[in-house]
């Protein structure tokens, strides 16, 4: 599974440095003594042409007078030096290079032009590329410093099981002093830069693999290659390693501000919302939020297992407070069992026993007053996760042996149920608790956001992505038409196993008198039918009189039909006419909308969302990449707004939403089987029959791809 | 305006402490510690009969023996003894009791009886009642420590402009601790407990007039009179002191968990809600934003004037991570002169112009990079502030010089641009900067957030709110009906001024013919009328047949009037009936529904929301407590989420939001000026029709008020 040439990037037995320089300030200088202050253990070669030694090391003076080969070579060069360099490597001497030089494809076309010379003399030489134009990497664990970045002049991070990669340098840097400053320990710092090679996704999958990584946090503007992310992310969750991931354009001016930033379009957002909720990578909006994420799920031995919270607080007003945060963040208070709560109204008359937990400040005055009932509240395995609200009382000395011995005594006696604490604890008090793997918040409403964050983790268990299950051989493939109407679009679903109406193509009267007929042998001869002009240059038909509903009989239906020609011949008379769509009328149900397009990066993408104003007005609708199974369709139905309107709000029965989920999964399924056919599919509307009657696509265009489909 | 009673309580001259004991630990030993310990100024009298001196001090045996007026006591005794020591103060001798003795109303109905008779001996001393069951106060510039919070005894915060109320000791505390922590200096600390008598809009009312407070932070969990609390908040804002408040119970959860914990509904969130969007007070959720907001508005002599924000970076990745945020905040985000992106472009070939500015991190190697081109950004006054970030360069002790150059000159050269920056500084650095008058945050994002929110208080001006402006006088209003059928609220509504459709109640056929040839006289001939049965006994016309639709001349008129009665007298033989309505068919536009309830606490409040789907499943609608103007009604308006319907979605063109607005501040000067004589209205639909048509209302409940009414 590891890639051994990323794995002699990262944990490297030499390091050669190309332009290693003796003057403090210099970016050659900085790898030098860093590996050398933090005691890297392998060998170090400076390569400088204009001196004999560096910082007291022998250098070279250029690749080609490597005595052996080397797992690294550290690129500290000006850009119109960078490929000289590296091209004074022999093949197969060089494992990896790390070029930290700026003046690539980030400053246009003549730096695009040396970035792909620099890689094609790399590739010649079998040398993987970090960079150009990034900080570099540590090693935390193995003190390798191949870096520039002044962030460890000013302190080094603890070795730990995060490993952190960044497509931005200053970000990275920024990050890294954030985990030094909030205590968290990495394994790997990595930045990509212009990812010239090695991109996030690659840094992602091989931190999947490595063995000192349990928690991977990553920064990125964008991603060129959709299958390998999310491979990347596959593989992470194969691994049981939570995914933390900052992606910024979230919203249209922070798109355009990635755009210029990264000199490229950084993609349909709603897609990478889509991809992170699939594989169950944690979006972080903010720094903040990364970085309450990456803490917690480093702490955390294991993430809550479900989303029942106990709040536990010494503060009735600051209990509710959380509360509200609990509810915002989807996550449920069941009550303590009666005789918990009647325990605790013995002990304190004026507490209150159900969730939130409020012993009042008298657990300030009581030492075993906060375990009893904390023990008491989780005696019955009825919560997933413990908030606790300490108030001012965390600053007091006096008051710090109460509290070591509740966190100590909790995380033995109730080692499933993750605790967090908030209260305003002194630093070293505050590492104390977390070295007992608790959660240290200042605000109590962190503490529930980033359980509710967290708490999701445990339903993703990776069992929904059938990434390599197209449905129908292609032997079974029916040829391709240069265009389908909307009859054979409906065909077209059908046949991949979506519940279309039965609509038939009547190309003159006598065979929409059959079609009728054929449709009462099934529905009854009561059923009313409508009848529909089809035509490949009419999309508004009513508004030509091309349609007709609730007819009933064959004079009738000879009466629609005629009807409907002179109507349409009078609208449009160079209009060219296919016949009538004949279909069975629409039973009661709730207008959904289904689609499918192709996203440049990600391949087919299946949209879902509710008709009418909830699709126009409020853009209510949820993405997911296809293909996917039920359980992530139920998911993407949940997500909508107007989700309630399913469930049978108003006074209608609730919407058979399994079947609209099976629905969504074949569509899901098609979109990627037939990827390379089709670039787009409109189901609208897609009708959601009451619970037991299924759903209904009753009309959808299908686009043929024209090479836009890529294979994915 | 200020209550002197209550800086009598704040600003004591003397205090005597009831209770007061010499044993560390004691409730009424924290007092006269404190005071002592920080050099109160004041008298400072011990009240215990079992000493004879307390700390050094001479003790008296009871308030009785009291040589002299004071305007303070502190009542630190158990709850059966408080009323007692406060009976033997003579009347005007004590000007405040501050009682921190719980076991009154918190704990039932015994407690309730005891708190009642502790008011009304101090009523009858003209006494005025801090708690009880509180933590106390704190006047922080004059050292009054009339507390026994242990949250001082872990370091005291500095004295400034922030005055900070809490209902709850424990939220009081931890954020006195907080305010400690983050730096901020305050005037008065306060938490109000049970509120036997004085309540938190007593102590905001009393803030507002306080010459020592820039800034009041308030926490409440509940409010018992509304009338008061915008009298308050109306006081801060005419006073120009920016208000901050949590409320707890924002959700269902919360509120639950407010009653449980304060043992009384804590009242319609939404109300609350309404009621401080109206008076500009800003409404934090968390408690981390509540301080960010409070250090903003106390760092920043005054908060950006508009909501067009510059940012500023050495990151284009966290540029645009900014952006996101801005967008999601509602900040605009406008381009630099074109002068000065080009200015920049001659400095830094690879830097971005636009907004984000990217000074990228050249600004590191060269120091003037940053002060010239921020310098240019701001040269013509297109931002109301400027967010910067410097990544991880913070740290950096080497960089301090440029970056405290920076914000030295920045603050100097444009004054009226409030600055944030973004970094890791060191706390002293930190300082440093707020010194001068700049926000430091560590996470741009909180930056961002922070500045959408203290932006919007410019717009606050309130002349927008009309609290005695009756529209009617007294003696105008016609006499009141018991009920109202529909024909009777629209004619109530048109006096009120509101545009109800003009319907005309028919008890005969004749009439509606009559009825139906005044409308064409009006309207033209040709437009259809409706006719609608009006029956006390029936609310679902449709369903009896008791609608008749686009009736045109006398003939159908009579037709449809003949069938409507056969049809109800068919359906509901019992009905009362009262005759037909009369009406001109709807005119095309949006349906949208009024309403207006009245709140026990607050008195009426307008309800606005569009038909359908939106109020019905999305519970998409706002509030605001009645009377209010124009602005206000606009606000109201463009804060649903599916306004973008009223703009003109789906090619429909854009309603007349004007007349809409008034429309709502008319019901809303009625629902005031009738608050006595109606306890409900719902108008439904009123329909907003294309710019520059006005809006009208089609139907209409109005509910007399039972004596649920009360004055406001």
């Amino acid at each position: 599974m590891t890639d051994s040439s990323l794995s002699r990037l990262f944990n490297p037995q030499g390091i050669a440095i190309v332009g290693a320089s003796s003057t403090p300030g210099k970016i050659g200088a900085m790898p030098v003594r860093l590996l050398l202050q933090h005691g890297y253990g392998g060998r170090i070669i400076p390569v400088n042409p204009r001196a004999d030694a560096i910082a007291g090391l022998p250098a070279l003076p250029g690749l080609d007078a490597l005595d052996a080969d080397v797992d690294l070579a550290i690129l500290a060069v000006p850009a119109a030096h960078a490929a000289q360099a590296l091209e004074r490597a022999r093949p197969g001497q060089v494992g990896a290079a790390v070029v930290f030089t700026s003046g690539f494809s980030e400053t246009g076309a003549q730096g695009t032009a040396q970035q792909e010379r620099l890689c094609a003399i790399a590739r010649e030489r079998g040398i993987r590329l970090l960079g150009p134009n990034c900080l570099g990497f540590m090693n935390v664990r193995r003190n390798v410093y191949a870096t520039f970045s002044p962030a460890p002049a000013n302190g080094i991070v603890a070795a730990g099981g995060i490993g952190m990669v960044s497509q931005s340098g200053a970000f990275g840097a920024y990050a890294y002093s954030m985990a030094r400053e909030r205590g968290l320990g990495l394994s790997h710092w990595i930045s990509t830069g212009n990812e010239a090679d090695i991109d996030v996704a690659d840094c992602i999958e091989w931190l999947a693999c490595d063995a000192d990584t349990r928690v991977i946090m990553a920064y990125m503007e964008g991603c060129r290659d959709g299958a390998k992310l999310r491979r990347a992310l596959a593989a992470a969750r194969a691994a049981g390693k939570p995914v933390v991931v900052t992606k910024i354009g979230r919203t249209q001016a922070g798109a355009q501000a990635a755009a210029s930033h990264t000199a490229a379009l950084a993609g349909d957002d709603a897609v990478y919302d889509a991809l992170f909720r699939q594989y169950g990578a944690l979006r972080a909006r903010t720094i903040e939020e990364f970085f309450n994420l990456g803490y917690a799920l480093d702490t955390w031995k294991r993430p809550p297992q479900g989303r029942r919270l106990g709040i536990f607080t010494i503060s009735g007003g600051v209990g509710a407070l959380m509360a509200d945060e609990a509810e915002d963040t989807g996550l449920a208070l069941p009550e303590p069992a009666a005789e918990a709560q009647a325990r605790l109204l013995e002990r304190v008359p004026f507490a209150s026993g159900r969730n939130p937990v409020d012993v009042t400040g008298q657990a300030v005055s009581e030492p075993g007053l906060l375990l009893a009932t904390a023990d008491d509240m989780l005696a019955d395995g009825r919560y997933d996760a413990l908030a606790v609200f300490l108030a001012a009382a965390g600053s007091s000395e006096a008051l710090w042996p109460t509290f070591e011995a509740f966190a100590r005594q909790m995380q033995a006696r109730h080692p499933d149920v993750p605790l967090a604490i908030s209260a305003l604890f002194p630093p070293a008090r505050r590492r104390e608790l977390e070295q007992l793997g608790c959660l240290v918040f200042t605000d109590p409403s962190a503490a529930i956001r980033t359980i509710g964050a967290v708490a999701g983790l445990a339903a993703h268990t990776g069992s929904d992505v059938v990434d390599d299950a197209p449905t129908m051989p292609a032997a079974h493939t029916p040829p391709l038409l240069d265009a389908y109407n909307e009859v054979q679009a409906m065909a077209l679903l059908r046949q991949a196993g979506l519940p279309a109406s039965p609509c038939t193509l009547a190309a003159d009267v006598d065979a929409a008198v059959c079609a009728v007929a054929e449709l009462a042998a099934t529905n009854g001869d009561a059923a009313p039918v409508v009848l529909k002009v089809v035509s490949p240059d009419i999309t508004h038909k009513s508004d030509v009189g091309g349609v007709k509903l609730n007819i009933r009989g064959e004079a009738a239906v000879r009466q629609a039909y005629a009807d409907i020609m002179a109507a349409v011949r009078q609208h449009r008379p160079d209009a060219r006419i296919d016949g009538v769509l004949v279909a069975p009328m629409a039973p009661k149900g709730v207008e959904c909308i289904a689609g499918v397009h192709c996203d440049p990066v990600f391949g087919p993408v299946v949209m879902f969302g509710l008709g009418g104003v909830f699709v126009e007005v409020l853009k209510d609708v949820s993405f997911r990449l296809a293909p996917f199974g039920r359980d992530e369709a139920l998911a993407m139905i949940r997500e909508i707004k107007g989700y309630a309107l399913l469930q049978g709000a108003r006074g209608a029965p609730p919407c058979d939403v399994d079947a609209l989920a099976d629905a969504l999964a074949a569509l899901s399924r098609f979109a990627h089987a037939r990827r390379a056919d089709f670039s787009s599919v409109e189901i609208n509307p897609l009708l959601a029959l009451p619970e037991g009657k299924g759903v209904v696509a009753l009309d959808a265009v299908v686009i043929r791809g024209e090479g836009a489909a890529q294979t994915v």
